[in-house]
């Protein structure tokens, strides 16, 4: 296994001036393994109620997702109903039923914990340090929050950051976050917390000790990647050598700001939007399917998995629920990718 | 004289959460022509009262601003005075008094119906209309307006619109003129009234009719710029030969949506905004000014035009009114182009 995402499975009753779905595949760790399974091989751990159904199930492995890590129990799945306004960008939830995701507690087989890319799906903090724990060797980690999480527990949250190396979240959670409204100064102070004096006994978690990556999602504004430079230098064949190791007095230091850089790719500007849910996740699906693919980290790397995973998101949103993604192609994203690249192109003379 | 812009010079008094500044020089006229003034030549043709004394003249004095166009006339000059959100995207204004600007008659003088670059300001769109029919031989048209006349004068500003061939609006007049809130299909339905049936006589005016350039303004996140591919293959060299000359028979069908060309370029990301009044007036300047020192109108250069335009309003920005404008230089400005294409910058593989 390559990827292991934990997350959500649910099913959503969706509203948006376009029509509308009722009760239709989704949660985190569908958007995302769908999205990540055109890149390589995801495995997901989640649970799900009597409700999911072998056409369900048919949904993940025609995409040949890992289901080994799937939980049934009695009772029905994590239920989302949501109204998305006018503009898309924003949403009310009608209804949410957390049914067997309640008490979720992820369990993890022997070959999840061998797992080199690990996507931490918006859970409680406490489970993804779980999780994060028992994983042996991880070559990249990524995590996602959301607000409830930020005003809840912000105490473990704060510890989870500080293992990761990738940190994806959205505008208005990275300014709640930050307290900053500001992007630039609201990532300066996230990559602070994310490269906090790490334990003085290196272990295989500091691992992440490496480079500090945080993505701000900006809806259909695109993103902002925030990395130091230095970090990503790093060739790959160096290998997960923590960084108190090989050079540790600067993580020891407060984040140097000097060497921050950015990356900004504008949103795909698509002419029917018909349903965000999951843009999110398949945006982590397609950045760490196609990091866990190319196995290199560096800032290239880095950059054109930002651009594939808008691409795949940008797919997400042109059908209700999972149906675009579900017939997706290869060459569709390819042909996607390089119109991004046109799109945002220019020659310095 | 390369670069003509009909515009005004006002007074602003600016709150943001930052600070405020009182009885400001602005003005679209005057953020207009200091951005292009770091690439070739304005000349401007405004208003001003007996309140605009030699220390404001001296502004555009030092940035070669041709002022023989600036009509003096009793009475108090254009005054604004508004208030930004935390935002600072959306403002408010507090009062508005158009004084000697109120019944103002752009006065061309010889040397600029030669002008070969021309920008009209957010005016009456039959003043707009009137200048534009004083140019002899225009080479590019650029327009800007604001939702006041598209309320209220949406007659005359089709008019207008189908004899340009740069419109550069903001998100939410685009929205409004459109009647579509998909940016997309905006543009689509924008650029069609743009390319409506030219007169049958081809005139200079019909010049327009060659290659229609919408640019839609987000703020803070940039913009989008759509333009037909094939018009815009068209060498310089070809002149400023009517197109329905050339081919008139496309000009008369429905605007082609098959050869629609998109470039998006998003905002720069900014540690710190003072004040955003101006930044549109400066992106206008930036980019006309490219446009006029290269002197070449295809897609690379349009694009370039754009990102000089966003580079020079993210300076504006950074301080309040003008006075960052005031103490820019030409070598800033090539090094945040620089900046600009890191930024944005991804390889295919």
């Amino acid at each position: 296994v390559k990827i292991l995402n934990i997350g959500s499975i649910a099913f959503d009753s969706i509203k948006t001036p376009f029509g509308q779905a009722k009760k239709t595949l989704g949660g985190s760790a569908t958007y995302f393994s769908l999205a990540a399974s055109f890149f390589a091989q995801p495995a997901i751990v989640a649970v799900v109620g009597e409700d999911f159904n072998n056409a369900h199930k048919k949904v993940f492995q025609n995409r040949k997702v890992d289901l080994s890590g799937l939980e049934h129990k009695k009772g029905e799945s994590f239920f989302w109903s949501g109204k998305y306004n006018f503009d898309l960008n924003t949403r009310k939830t009608l209804k949410l039923k957390l049914n067997v995701f309640a008490d979720f507690q992820p369990k993890l087989l022997p070959h999840h914990c061998q797992s080199q890319y690990v996507f931490l799906g918006n859970i409680h903090p406490k489970l993804q340090m779980q999780v994060l724990k028992q994983i042996k060797q991880p070559r990249l980690v990524g995590l996602d929050t959301v607000d409830f999480w930020i005003e809840r527990n912000l105490g473990d949250l704060k510890q989870v950051l500080k293992l990761v190396d990738v940190f994806v979240i959205n505008d208005s959670e990275a300014r709640e976050l930050s307290r900053e409204y500001n992007l630039v100064k609201a990532a300066k102070k996230i990559l602070g917390m994310m490269s906090a004096t790490p334990s003085l006994s290196p272990s295989p978690l500091s691992a992440s000790g490496r480079g500090k990556t945080l993505i701000i999602k900006q809806g259909e504004h695109g993103l902002l990647m925030f990395y130091k430079a230095s970090s990503l230098l790093l060739s790959p064949s160096e290998g997960r050598v923590p960084e108190c190791i090989r050079g540790g007095e600067r993580l020891n230091k407060k984040f140097n700001e000097s060497n921050l850089k950015i990356f900004n790719l504008p949103g795909y500007p698509l002419e029917t939007v018909f349903d965000p849910t999951g843009a999110g996740d398949s945006f982590a699906g397609g950045f760490m399917g196609y990091l866990a693919s190319a196995d290199k980290l560096d800032e290239h790397h880095l950059k054109r998995a930002c651009v594939y995973g808008s691409v795949v998101a940008s797919f997400c949103v042109e059908d209700f629920g999972t149906k675009r993604l579900e017939k997706l192609t290869k060459q569709e994203i390819q042909n996607r990718f390089a119109e991004f690249k046109r799109l945002t192109h220019f020659e310095i003379e």
